[in-house]
């Protein structure tokens, strides 16, 4: 494993080698790196809780933090992303998060450099860490995978998270249920859909979506309660789940919307383990990356140069 | 003491406990913790100069540093200050610093969660460790507090200074007066109000306010110069102050508007002072903060839940 | 050394004396500092590759950084550099390095405090850093600099590194020819200006400037191609450059502007190189003030207090 852009690029056994050890560093936490190490966080879109996550999973790990804030750097001098890749890499990064707008970024820049590249989201394209978190909760809840019943619900359309999670889950062996608004739906994943309340009564997992209102084109005029009464997980719908199911949110949650606010933190809720469990996942890819070396050669410089462009 | 969000919340020993431990750490500096411990620094205003403060007493401690800022984050989202704070706790926050525009938000987060929670600053409400440092500096001058005379001026009705203060040296028993424009009073504090002539002739202590035009509704139509030759420490009022007496101002200085320039740095100024001991008191407050521990139980969830609304 | 405002501060001995201890870190590292130094980055414009550059020379010697940004900080408030800068020393900042948009700012600062200032580009002043990196990939080019032909190419008028190279380099010994077009020539420096035809021919050093897009005060109605053709870097023009000579830009470059694309990385492009020294140079200048100590001390008071007005 080189770069970590896509939930695509593994087999079974390297995602559960990444999530066994993503659980242990849960458990026991992980021993710093040998050496001091820079990571360069590159992050285009604004991201409390993947960002920071990241830096914890960083320091916890003794790596040194290069925090890049589009909004304030050279990228107004119309710089590409490429150059400012080469940069950090000049300067000495040893990895580079990226968090951008543009699907398929993460790749081609994963591509055309030899600095190991994590995709901390692509568009709506991939979100490949926030989807081993998930795999590391319903692992610590179930401890396998085949045949888990497993329901997507929400604004799939515009989800990474749906996308990373649909090809690893089933790589896994998980039976996957997709549920939501006719508008939301994407043709392009392949599994069934049901209704919500259906899904509450066939879910082991529940994997409720965050509705990305900042991505919709049109602004929905959209009622948010009668939302939660069709497609949400209401107290009622809570009620009827199975008794070990668990219940999953990339957060930040709309509270009301996708969830009644007070079942956040009802007991089959993970959604705050899923946070603690993403400090873990990243370590556990970084660890995995940055144990691989990386030395400087030449052979893809014909790829390289195709992306700049 | 598990949180530190108002000069109200501590007895007259408390304030000694830390009055005494900033002052040793001030001369002395302090032990780095014993592991890693992160602090969350969510800072929802601007503030160099609190946050910088901040940020230096906890790499002194050894303590990670989680920078949000509210202007580049998911808050655009649209999420609360409690899912945030529980996010940072999620994610292994052992402490949160928060700064806010909103009066008396840093006690209801710290009803909600258990992380510790610091006031850097809530709204017109309280900020107790500028208070703390106030504390330090003048205990430093005159060893104890009893009987001294402080006279606070200034802008006091929009000053979370003032109100910290008032209660703190009240507590200690300092003798307090209150000097400045009418239309800045606070009928809250209950202080005989004074000129500032007969200010510089009694005070030991001239505690000087910024004027927080920041927080003033409508633009007064201000004289600064006329403002300083009523209201302010002119060279002529400095020099009718008592020999032994100190000028404290929270700064940052509204240069010929409360004080005369060339003042800033006189013999009895003690402002840059001021920001030294901010870092000695942060310290002392952390250390407090994180020696007692904090395990995570669910007995206030109710309270929390309020919160959340 | 006691600040690090300008090249002409600096003796030719001093210089390379400079040059050789950057150089050796850049082949050997160095070892981190013997206590907790704290550095405050008071940039007042956005600078992705400087500021970052800064951050990797002080984490590698170990350095706390204070990390000032003037769009989300006080500044806003109205309060004057010095003011920002003696806060910072207040609280313990132990080096300040300066980027600011007005010409000598940095030296005024520097003759007012007693921290040890580095001007990371003021204005259209100077940038003494980014000159003495050029100055080390130079030296590990050709081990000395009597003699050498050095073109400075490009926008020199808008260009602080034109003005700290062309005095560092001719101090060195260089024989300097600038070129360019004629509205950007600087009659203040004065060496003979060439074609750019002739500069490929006859330059040991090529070095490239940035077009500084942002300092213009008109939008100049400005075809790029035509400009590359007449004014720049052209592959046909690259093809007559003497068999050892090399190619700098300080970067961000402006691809298929000043440089065509496909030799921002070719083989005599030092363009990557030139940002990997300047971890070194910057490590090199920090060590040696830091090095010097610096007890504060009353004398410049006057000088002081002539800046802050």
């Amino acid at each position: 494993m080189k770069h970590f852009v896509s939930m695509q690029d593994l087999s079974e056994q390297e995602m559960y080698k990444l999530i066994k050890k993503a659980d242990q560093i849960s458990r026991g936490g992980a021993r710093p790196l040998n050496r001091q190490y820079f990571a360069a966080n590159l992050f285009f879109e604004p991201s409390t809780r993947t960002k920071m996550s990241f830096v914890v999973a960083q320091r916890r790990l003794g790596i040194e933090v290069l925090d890049f804030m589009a909004e304030v750097s050279s990228v107004t001098k119309g710089e590409s992303i490429y150059d400012t890749a080469r940069t950090f890499e000049s300067i000495g990064a040893d990895l580079i998060v990226l968090r951008h707008q543009e699907e398929n970024i993460a790749r081609k820049l994963a591509d055309a450099i030899q600095t190991p590249v994590i995709n901390a989201g692509d568009g709506t394209g991939e979100h490949p860490t926030q989807s081993l978190l998930d795999l590391v909760t319903i692992y610590q809840e179930f401890e396998q995978f085949k045949g888990l019943k497993v329901v997507i619900a929400g604004d799939i359309k515009h989800s990474r998270v749906a996308r990373s999670n649909a090809i690893a889950l089933s790589t896994l062996g998980c039976e996957i249920y997709l549920t939501g608004m006719e508008t939301w739906q994407d043709s392009s994943l392949r599994f069934p859909y049901i209704s919500m309340d259906e899904a509450v009564e066939m879910a082991d997992v529940l994997m409720l979506l965050r509705i990305q209102h900042e991505r919709h084109q049109d602004h929905l005029a959209f009622d948010q309660n009668s939302y939660l009464q069709t497609y949400g997980l209401t107290i009622e719908r809570e009620r009827k789940m199975k008794k070990h199911a668990v219940i999953l949110h990339p957060a930040p949650v709309n509270r009301g919307v996708e969830i009644d606010s007070s079942l956040v933190e009802c007991e089959r809720s993970r959604i705050f383990k899923q946070m603690k469990n993403g400090v873990a996942a990243r370590m556990a890819v970084i660890q995995t990356l940055l144990n691989q070396g990386g030395n400087y050669n030449e052979e893809d410089f014909n790829q390289r140069h195709a992306f700049i462009g």
